[in-house]
C-alpha cells in the first residue's frame, strides 16, 4: 500500500496530532498523519474554547513557533476575551470561544495546505519496533507502514471507557470506538502504563435555556487574537452567560452519589483536579452552596449549548433532575449527557525531554499519552513532538525550549522531570519565571529560534523584527519628548496621581502605575506623533510593558541568567549515578530512571538533594 | 430523563432520518431525533453527490413536498448538471456534486431551526413494544424514550460489518460503531431479517493526481438547482474528471481475487446491481477492458477525492497497485481504502404502504433498513415515513402517493408489493408513467397536496400557482400570437425544418420537435414579449413541455386515469384470502403476505394472475 518510508508518522488527529503533523511536515519531513477517521482531524473533545490563564499563553508560543493552533482558533472564534487585563502583563490571557465544526474544518483545511503532508484513515493498533529501534505502525487490517520515527497521540482513545452511572462501555470519544492494541505492545516492550480520568459535561438545546435568567458574559469590546500573523479580527461575537448552581441542585445531584462511578469505586483513576465534576465540587467544597455554570454556545449557527462547570458521570437522571433546577434551565432539553472516560497514559518519566521515549528509540509521545489534560498542553506537546521527530530523523540535536523561555518549556521539563500521577494543566504558577513568559512577547521569545530551525516563516521573523523596531520607536519618542504640566496635570489629578511642577519626559509619567495609554494619548504632543505613526495594538501593548514593568522583567532576567548556568552544566546521557556512592540512595534512584540532561533539570527531581548536586558538580569536574 | 412521551421518535440521523424528523415536527409532531453521533447528522456515507437520473426527480419531488434534502443540496452544491438534458424532459435529471462537510452542516442547521424537533446522541438498542405496539426506545444506557411512534433508519448501522480483503470487523461506517440488540429483538417479534451488502471506493489525496491526464468534467454553464424555492444559484464550480481502468489495471486487480471477500465466499450478501464493485464489473463484463472512473472533489477547499467507479473491498494494497496503474492516478496517495459492508435488513413487504410495520403498529421503517440503496431513496422513505408517523399519532389516514404522482409512490409501491432481494435503486424505467414524473412539475404534483396535509407551506404553493399561471401566459402567448414567414423561415432553414408560406400562430413552429425556445427567441414579437414579461427560467421551462410534450402527456394522464379507477377499488384490511377458495394458492399466499390496499396494487403482486384478480373484483362487489 505504502511503497515509501516516511519520516514521520503521526498517530491521532487532535491537537496534539495535528500539530505534530504540521510541524515536521513543515519542517521538511515526509510525514504521514494516519488517524482512525479524517473527518474527526481537529475536533475539540470537550470545551469549545481555547485559551485561557496560562494557556492562552501557551498558544501564543505555539503560533510564535509556526504551529497552526493560534491561527485555527482565531479563524473560528465566535468570542474572544484578554482575561486578567486589569492584572500585571505576565497575568494577561487570550481566550477564545470557538465554533466547533469551523475549528475542525479550519484545522483539516491547514493541514490539507500543508506541504509533504499525506493522510490516511485506519485505526494503529501496533508499532514495528526492532532492536529498540521504532520503523513503522501497523493497523488493523494489518498493513504496515514504514517510517523513521512514530509520534503518538491517542488522547483518550487507547482502551477507552466511558462512564455514566452504574453503566460502562468502550469509547475513545462519545459515538467513537476505543483504540486497543498500542498498550499492550508498549507494555510488553517494558513501557510503565496507568490510567487516567477525564470528564465532560452535557450538552443541551440552547433553545430550552432562558438566558434572560443569566447573567450576559461578552466578548472584550476591542477583541484581539492569538496569531501574531493578520488574522481578521472579529467584527460579531457570540455571548456566552453564567448562572449558577444552588443548595437545592446539590442535593438532588447527591441522590445519585451511590450511582456515581466516581464515588462508588468503579472508576479509580484521578481526574484533572482544577476540572472537577460537579459532584467532586460538591464533596469536596461541602461548604458551598452555589457553583458558577459557564453557558457556552458551540458555534455562530448552532443551537448546541455546552455546559460549562457541569462536567459529571453521574447517572442521566440525575444529570437531567438536578439540571433543571438551575436557573435558566428550567425547561432544558439535553442533546447528551455529560460522561466520565478513563483511558491509558504512559507516565512521563519515561520520556527525554525532545518527548522521545526513552526505550524506544525514534518513538515520541505527545498529549494525553503523558499524563496532561487541556488542548493547549496537547498541542504544545504535538508541535515539540513533530519537531523533535523531524530532527531526529535529519540526526539533528533535539530543541529543548528552557523553562525561563516558555510556558511549553516549563510544560514538558516539569513532565519529564518530574512526571505527573494526575492529568496535568498549565498554571501560571508553575512558571517561576512568568514576568518574562507573556502572550505579548511569546513572538519576540521564540520566532527567531523557530525560524533558525525552519519552522517559522520569514515572514513572521520581519513581523517580529518591525514590532520591536516599532515599539523601540514609540518608548524612544516617550524618552526624548517632554510634557508640559499645564496639560499633564488635569490628567494626573483624574487619577489620583501627584502633579508635577517642572516639564520633564514623557516616560516618566508613563511610568506611573495608574498612567494609561489612554491618558497618555491626551497629551497634544503624544496625539500628534501617534496620528503620524499610526501604531498598531499589539506594538504599543509592547511598548507599554516595556515602560512600565521594565524593573521586573530585567531582575527576572538576571534570575534566569543564573539558571542558565546551571542549565549549561550538562549531563552525559549515559552517566552511571549508581557508581558514583557519594550521591545517596534515592537520588541514584531517582536520577537513573529520569535522566536529566543538564544539573538544572536534575535539581528539579524529587529527592535530589543540594548535597546530591555538589557530587555531581564535583563528578562533572565544575 | 426525558419527562414526555413523544409524538414521534426517529432512530439515525442520515438521510432517511433527517427527512422523517423534520416531516413529523414540520406537521406539528414533538419530535425526537436520536442518533449515535450528533456531529454526523447528514452524512453522505458514500458519493458526494445528489440527484442523477431518477433520483434527481426524487430530490425534487421531496422538495415539493416540503423536505430539505433539495434545499441542503442546493446550498452545499459545488457543482450542478442536468442530465439527459438532448432527450425528453421525462428524462432530465439534476444532479449535483457536493461539499460533504458543508452538506452535513446545511442539514444540521436546517433541522435545528426546525420546530418541535429535538435531539438526543446515544445508541439505541431496543424498542419498547406492548401488546404489538411501540412505546418508545431503548438506549444503550438503560434509558427508555417514550413516544407514540418510532421511525427505524439504521442505514448500515445494524450489526454492520466492514470488510477489506480478508479482514473484516463491525462498524457502521469506516470509523464509527455498528449498533447491536435491534434486530434481535425485531427477529423475536417475528420479522424476517436478512443481509445486504454496500460498498463504497477509496478517498484519495487530490495534490497526488494528475487532472492534466484525465478529460474534466465541468458542471452546466447555467446551472440550475434542486429546490423550487429560491436557493442561490451556483456562481461559481468545481470541476470533476474522468478516466479509465485499463487491461493492466484489470489484471493487477484480477491477482487479489481469491483475497476477495466477495469471490472466495466470505460476503453471501448481495449488493447493489447497479453500483457494482470494480472487481464484479471485471468478472461480469470480462469483454470490457476498460471502466470510466469518475474523480469528484469532496468540497470546495478540501483536496480529498471520491473515486467513483471504483469501488472495492479488495485488499488495501490490490486497490493500491491497480488504481496507480490508471492514468492520472501514477503517484496516488490513498486518504482511506475502498471497502464493503454488510448490515442487516427487513424484507419491505414487511411494510404497509405507509411505511408502517404490519407486526408493530406505530414502527416505521425508512431507508436502507428496508433494503433499498442511495441517499435520495432513503431521505423520500424517511419523508414519508415521518409524514406517516405523524398522521398516525393524530390518528389521521395514512398518506400513500400513487404511482402515476410521483417516483416516491413507485418507489414505496414497488418495495411494499414485490419486496426487494438485492439494494433497490430507483431508474425511470421503473415508473410506467414516467412521462408524468417530471423533474420540471414535481410542485405542479406535489405541493398543493402536502400543504394541505400541512407540510409544505403557503409560500411554496403561492410560488406554484404562480409558475403556472405564468407558464400558462406564455403558451397563451404563443397561442395569440402570429409569426410573419419572412422571420420564422431562415431560422427554420437553419434547423432544417420545413420551411411555412403563411402566417400562422407561434406555437406550431415551436411544437416542431428542432424549434428550441433560443430560436422562438429570435422571433421580433418573441423579443418583445419577453422583454416585457422577464419570465423565469422555470417558466420557460414549463411552457416549453407543455406545448412540446401534451400530446404524450394527456396520453399517460388518459392510462393514469384507468388505473386510478383500479387504485379506488379498495381491499379491506383484514381480508381472509384463504377463505376465498377459488383464488390460486400461490395468490392466497402472496396476497395474504403483502395484504395490498387496493385492487391496482393486489395486481402487482407477483403469482397473482388476472384470474385471482377477478375472483377480487367479484368478491370486492364490482
Amino acid at each position: 500500500m505504502f511503497d515509501e518510508i516516511f519520516d514521520v508518522i503521526v498517530v491521532g488527529g487532535g491537537h496534539a496530532g495535528a500539530e505534530a503533523a504540521a510541524a515536521a511536515a513543515n519542517m521538511g519531513s515526509n510525514t504521514l498523519l494516519v488517524t482512525m477517521n479524517l473527518q474527526n482531524i481537529g475536533q475539540m473533545s470537550c470545551n469549545p474554547a481555547m485559551g485561557g490563564i496560562a494557556k492562552g499563553q501557551i498558544v501564543r508560543e505555539i503560533d510564535a513557533l509556526g504551529g497552526y493552533s493560534g491561527i485555527v482558533s482565531d479563524k473560528s472564534a465566535i468570542q474572544f476575551k484578554m482575561l486578567n487585563k486589569s492584572k500585571g502583563p505576565a497575568m494577561w490571557s487570550p481566550r477564545t470561544q470557538n465554533d466547533r465544526m469551523r475549528f475542525a474544518e479550519t484545522w483539516r483545511e491547514m493541514l490539507e495546505a500543508t506541504p509533504n503532508l499525506s493522510f490516511y484513515q485506519e485505526m494503529v493498533n501496533g508499532l514495528v519496533v526492532e532492536d529498540g529501534i521504532v520503523k513503522g505502525v501497523k493497523t488493523s487490517l494489518g498493513l504496515t507502514i514504514e517510517a523513521k520515527s512514530v509520534v503518538l497521540t491517542n488522547g483518550t482513545f487507547l482502551n477507552g471507557l466511558i462512564h455514566i452511572g452504574d453503566k460502562n462501555f468502550g469509547g475513545g470519544r462519545a459515538g467513537e470506538p476505543a483504540a486497543r492494541g498500542i498498550t499492550e505492545q508498549l507494555v510488553e516492550l517494558g513501557f510503565d502504563q496507568g490510567r487516567m480520568k477525564t470528564g465532560t459535561p452535557p450538552r443541551v438545546d440552547g433553545r430550552s435555556l432562558d438566558f434572560s435568567k443569566m447573567i450576559v458574559q461578552p466578548g472584550d469590546d476591542v477583541p484581539s487574537r492569538f496569531s501574531y500573523t493578520n488574522t481578521p479580527l472579529l467584527e460579531h461575537q457570540r455571548d456566552c452567560y453564567m448562572t449558577h448552581t444552588s443548595a437545592e441542585v446539590h442535593e438532588l445531584l447527591k441522590e445519585g452519589f451511590d450511582r456515581s462511578p466516581m464515588f462508588n469505586g468503579r472508576i479509580q483513576s484521578i481526574g484533572p483536579r482544577y476540572c472537577p465534576s460537579i459532584e467532586d465540587k460538591i464533596d469536596r467544597f461541602k461548604e458551598k452552596d452555589a457553583h458558577q455554570i459557564f453557558v457556552e454556545p458551540e458555534g455562530w449557527n448552532t443551537v448546541e449549548i455546552y455546559v460549562n462547570g457541569f462536567s459529571t458521570s453521574l447517572p442521566e437522571d440525575v444529570q437531567y433532575k438536578a439540571l433543571k433546577k438551575v436557573r435558566g434551565f428550567e425547561n432544558v432539553k439535553f442533546f447528551r449527557p455529560g460522561y466520565a472516560i478513563e483511558y491509558d497514559y504512559f507516565p512521563p518519566t519515561q520520556l527525554m525531554l525532545s518527548l522521545e521515549t526513552k526505550l524506544v528509540e525514534g518513538l515520541f509521545f505527545a498529549g494525553q499519552i503523558n499524563g496532561t489534560t487541556g488542548y493547549e498542553e496537547a498541542a504544545a506537546q504535538g508541535l515539540m513532538a513533530g519537531l523533535n521527530a523531524h530532527r531526529k530523523v535529519k540526526e539533528e540535536e533535539a530543541v529543548v525550549l528552557k523553562r525561563h523561555e516558555a510556558y511549553i518549556g516549563v510544560l514538558i521539563d516539569d513532565l519529564i522531570t518530574k512526571g505527573t500521577e494526575e492529568p496535568y494543566r498549565m498554571f501560571t504558577s508553575r512558571a517561576e519565571y512568568r514576568t518574562l513568559l507573556r502572550q505579548d512577547n511569546a513572538d519576540l521569545r521564540l520566532t527567531r529560534m523557530s525560524n533558525e530551525l525552519g519552522l517559522a516563516s520569514e515572514e513572521r521573523v520581519r513581523r517580529v523584527e518591525e514590532k520591536e523596531n516599532r515599539a523601540e520607536q514609540f518608548v524612544q519618542f516617550l524618552k526624548n519628548t517632554s510634557y508640559h504640566p499645564e496639560t499633564v496635570n488635569p490628567v494626573l489629578r483624574e487619577i489620583n496621581s501627584a502633579e508635577v511642577k517642572q516639564s520633564d519626559k514623557l516616560i516618566k509619567v508613563y511610568s506611573r502605575p495608574k498612567m494609561t495609554l489612554a491618558h497618555l494619548e491626551r497629551l497634544p504632543e503624544v496625539q500628534e506623533h501617534m496620528k503620524e505613526e499610526r501604531y498598531d495594538a499589539e506594538v504599543l501593548e509592547q511598548a507599554e510593558v516595556m515602560v512600565k514593568y521594565a524593573g521586573y522583567i530585567e531582575k527576572e532576567k538576571q534570575n534566569a541568567d543564573k539558571l542558565s548556568r546551571l542549565e549549561n552544566v550538562r549531563i552525559p546521557d549515559h552517566l552511571d549515578y549508581h557508581s558514583l556512592k557519594s550521591l545517596s540512595y534515592e537520588a541514584r534512584e531517582k536520577l537513573s530512571e529520569i535522566r536529566p540532561s543538564s544539573l538544572s533539570q536534575a535539581s528539579r527531581v524529587s529527592g535530589v538533594s543540594p548535597a546530591d548536586l555538589s557530587v555531581l558538580l564535583v563528578h562533572l569536574g565544575r
